[in-house]
């Protein structure tokens, strides 16, 4: 640390001749301002306002999708199990206040001006943003803490896949975080702050950004591309489609086994880091990306169709086309809500640009869900080509927090299994 | 490449009788419609229009900063002087489209199905997005081509200041583009496509993602926060204020010795990569990190002042303080016009985030702006404990494209020395 103990240079409080008090109330004016102007939204801006934090399930999954992503996996580092609920219920404390759109603590800079600040500071003056923070629970969490008897069976180790090159600093973790939101600051001040939080009981094992529509540039509700051109999520389960979300991505209590019904209203998320060779696919034909593809490059119909929206008939496509392989139809009706996001981190040490999609799939049943279907797409796809699945990790998503007496976790550590 | 050629299923053209003709006529209008699509604004949206590309200085310098950035810096690959021009040509027609928020080439998928598409596509259908591209030369390419007269003396190497910790693989370069946007999809479908069109003639060399500002999620015009939580940029140059750009930022012919007089009009960017000590700086005290700033964290204030923009009271703050040591009255007048965003890139492998601020800097004269200030910071710099530079770049800017048979460094492969 710097040390300006004795420096010449009078403090600005000094100067000032404030005492503690009354820097207390200035610090502390200045963070109800601050958190006045994060909530205080322009109407007319569905980009900055607040999404509701608690409820039945977690917001971020069925919540319309936001435009930037910021998601961390973390190992956690304590072996002690209060301590481990402690951070917990801390984290969900913070969660509750940013995406309010308020400081974390009890305003930004509220405390002694001798101790680190309650919040880092980056997102003052920003608004809500559709802040959503979402947790999870990796495979690994549950052979601590004495958890292993309330592991979901649904909860399922990922074979390797062919094809798959997975990097192990991009892989596993005990916990994840998924903070989406319509500004990739708040998303970044939110994983940042958990993680400053969590200091000494969980870090940080890798993160990843992500950019994907943008509210303010993209006209309309159009289904946004992804890196290769193509429209991508045409066919999605909507956020207000209750039944499909009901028949194929929340779990009931009995889904996972006996052991599981904690898990009641949760999910499960697959995220997997898909990098695409964009150098390899933009000097391949427009013919051969279409039949890759199974769906025209411009509006983005399927094949022998004319318009994005019209069904698909999967059997225009070549047999290996994508989407005729992901289709439900071709895997015994599984489906799950895809919230994928584009990412571009700089350079691969060859000259091309290290890009792709970062694919965060939600799930009733990894069983059900991406399991088959990845079975089946790493096998045939002819999208394998020009793409590689180079990070993986799988996550129980555990219900929604009820009220604000409730907690991140409190299920899976307090609940009979 | 994924052979598909007598493959059982027919393509969409077969079953839909399609022939060449047709295929074309199709392409074209899906393209064209596209088009429309990319330059029909909403007029309230000023997140959306197109900035003018032509004009006595490039954009992207004193245009006002957009929310988003993709640099990229390029080695040139190719030994033949015709080929770069040429290569320069075609970027120069590209950016006008892009920027104007076109598809590459005559439409997006025009041409033939069995060629590559003129354009990647994920920009289909997003806004211009106040997209702007700037060019710049590093040092290196003034040893190609028969291009060391014409190196400007104002281009200087910059010496390894104390505290550099520069890693080759983010540092250098022949070329450079800045794309600045609202929308993160926009800036890196630019300079993708650049990197495409330039395959074989230059080679991507490193990139970096920022983020700043948003213009849908920020109230007013405030001034952003950078990662640390504090103001940054309260005093900086505005795009509006003529005769500080005409002092400090635009090279006059004579600036740079006799071999300049192409540069009259163009700039000098430093580009630096400083990483934050993120978890060590959260955990400092609010007075020490108001110290080593010299403002106050809330409102912004300069050490002793009460409101962000009343002047700094230099002499109030202490004398390692950050704003003290880089304000131009500290520095013989030496004035920087600063353009950086904020980057989170992913962990270290340390557990900690790769994160901080990619410094951009635009100057008359790099020996009468980065460099005596660098000198300065880098020696005394409170703000050292935290961070740390760890990429480097500096590139002559040339002149703005005059009109539509201008292109991008005329005036240093074409003109007199």
């Amino acid at each position: 640390m710097t040390q300006h103990e004795g420096g010449p240079a009078p403090s600005r409080r000094a100067l000032l001749g404030w005492g503690g008090a009354g820097l207390a109330l200035g610090a502390a004016a200045a963070g109800g301002a601050a958190a006045v102007a994060r909530t205080n939204d322009d109407p007319n801006s569905t980009a900055s306002s607040a999404v509701e934090f608690h409820g039945a399930h977690q917001a971020g999954i069925a919540t319309p999708v936001q435009d930037r992503l910021h998601f961390a996996a973390f190992d956690v580092t304590t072996e002690d199990r209060g301590e481990f609920a402690a951070m917990l219920k801390e984290w969900t404390a913070a969660a509750r206040r940013m995406t309010a759109g308020k400081p974390v603590g009890d305003g930004a800079f509220g405390g002694l001006a001798e101790a680190p600040p309650d919040d880092t500071g980056e997102a003052l003056g920003l608004r809500p943003s559709r802040l959503t923070l979402t947790i999870g629970f990796g495979p690994s969490l549950f052979g601590k803490f004495g958890l292993a008897g309330k592991r979901p069976e649904a909860l399922v180790d990922l074979p390797r896949f062919p094809g798959d090159n997975l990097d192990k600093s991009r892989t596993g973790g005990d916990l994840c975080v998924q903070a989406c939101s319509d500004d990739p600051q708040v998303a970044v001040h939110a994983i940042r702050n958990l993680a400053r939080i969590g200091f000494g009981k969980a870090a940080i094992r890798w993160s990843q950004l992500g950019f994907g529509k943008t509210s303010s540039t993209t006209p309309g509700a159009q289904t946004p591309r992804n890196l290769m051109g193509f429209k991508d999520g045409t066919r999605n389960i909507a956020g207000t489609e209750t039944d499909r979300l009901k028949k194929f991505v929340w779990a009931a209590a009995a889904d996972g086994g006996a052991n599981s019904a904690w898990m009641s209203g949760g999910s499960y998320l697959v995220a997997r880091r898909i990098r695409m060779n964009i150098e390899t696919w933009d000097r391949a034909s427009l013919q051969e990306q279409e039949d890759v593809f199974g769906r025209d490059k411009g509006v983005g119909a399927p094949v022998g169709k004319s318009k994005e929206h019209d069904a698909p008939f999967l059997k225009a496509m070549k047999p290996d086309a994508h989407v005729r392989l992901a289709h439900p139809e071709s895997n015994d009706g599984a489906t799950i809500l895809r919230r994928g996001y584009s990412f571009t981190d700089g350079t691969d040490g060859l000259g091309r640009l290290d890009a792709g999609l970062f694919f965060l799939a939600y799930q009733r049943d990894v069983r059900k869900g991406f399991l088959p279907l990845q079975r089946r797409l790493s096998a045939s796809d002819a999208l394998n080509e020009y793409i590689q699945h180079v990070g993986s990790a799988v996550f129980a998503i555990p219900p929604g927090v009820r009220d604000k007496d409730d907690w991140w976790g409190r299920t899976l550590l307090t609940e009979e299994g």
